[in-house]
């Protein structure tokens, strides 16, 4: 979401994203710079996909540790700083340090699957729709869905382009999740 | 709800609104201008009890596209520039022009419908509290509730006039939505 | 939980806090000065910790009326301006009157129970970790937990130390509420 989110923004913006069940652990606090835009976040996976899409990067590891680095809570103590300091281009000498590339890399870069049930129940995928055709058909569970434009011209439940341009299954007037039975993670198989 | 909201902000304020089933549809894209104050968004009757409750008003249409107009939403593509144009009282030429009035006009201004159920069960209704007796039974389903100022001089379940003027329906330290069995759309009668 | 955050806010901050059952009745709303801090809310318990730890200390009693004040909605009405010329420091003269202490006091310091649950189910107690021996024993309902200093190390279910210094309750990559068959009031007891 975050990579398909992210050329919304301006270029030069700096991004905090923090999704962190391994924090206090071992994963490095990284740095990732691509398409003209900033990433702080950790090095679990959570920015790899814009690394691994992007043509102009840097990946950075932070060295800095600040006075009070509590073991639960490193967006606040850790990140945040680091993406102040980002943004107001002031980053201090030796917060960061060189590294290669993130650790953590990803098999597939269009994760055909739910990842993200909307308050409507709308369901996003990972699956970029860019180039794909609107013959396509989409397998989820037992169902076909076929392509709409618009919520108006919709079938009951159906694939769609949504805003930030990725594949994503709504019911008209209705509530996608619970009519398909769908939930975050679930597969999705795409033909045609 | 916007129409009680609308009046707790200054003369000249500028509102973004939408609720928009007919995204990518014919419904227009609308600005209404109505007691001083300024709203964005689509002809489907979110703007309309604004416009039939005010005497000095004026409506347009947003002739205006995006270069990039997504079909699913113009919230983001469409009205927020228009907004924003407006709110900086720059609206470029040519982006709005002439309507005579919102297509879709309501039969009733004050709904006698819940129409908002709160964090805490607390269920709004339609209908504006001014000029409503205080002697008022409110039925709801098979129950008859009265009036009370306060939730501490409140009986078990009660009706009051909220912070935005309109009739509501509470249980003092309790969920009203799931004592009395409420949700969006229930009907109200009002007697007395 | 207010008394936990305040502490990571810069000294000088105004505070607005509102949790109002009382709202409309015969309670105060007060402002307390603690800790280079000011506090603005109802005098119903709200404030009263952030009183009974400080050293340097004071109370007023709002006095100023609004024009409007709904019976609903004193956070709006009546606690907001007052909080706005605070943070502004230009409080009128006759707003606050002198009063000797918040009239609610409460018993205990650190409420030995779950006091909020996150979004994530982990449950926040008001117990202050300082002090406490990472050896302890949490006592809830019929299960015992250890200390565990990240989610990483951790067992099932354990104890640490949350972001703002309080005891909390998690399941690492799970939901400690539903798992333990936690809410928020269950009682907790330490031992050791």
């Amino acid at each position: 979401m975050l990579a398909a989110l992210a050329p919304e923004y301006p270029r030069g913006s700096t991004f905090l994203a923090v999704v962190d069940p391994g924090v206090g652990g071992k994963r490095d606090a990284i740095v990732v710079s691509a398409g003209g835009q900033t990433f702080v976040g950790p090095d679990n996976g959570l920015l790899s996909i814009l690394w691994q899409r992007a043509r102009a990067r840097k990946c950075f590891r932070i060295a800095w540790r600040p006075k009070r680095l509590t073991a639960s809570f490193h967006g606040r103590d850790l990140f945040a700083p680091v993406a102040a300091t980002l943004a107001a281009r002031r980053v201090p000498g030796g917060w960061l340090a060189a590294k290669r590339a993130p650790e953590v890399l990803l098999d597939e870069e269009d994760l055909a699957r739910v990842i993200y049930v909307d308050h409507y129940g709308s369901c996003m995928t990972g699956i970029r729709a860019k180039g794909l055709s609107r013959d396509a058909r989409l397998f989820v569970g037992s169902r076909v869905l076929r392509f709409a434009r618009t919520f108006e011209e919709a079938p009951a439940a159906f694939w769609y382009e949504n805003s930030i341009g990725l594949v994503e299954v709504s019911v008209a007037r209705g509530n996608a999740a619970r009519v398909l039975g769908l939930r975050v993670g679930q597969a999705i198989r795409i033909a045609g």
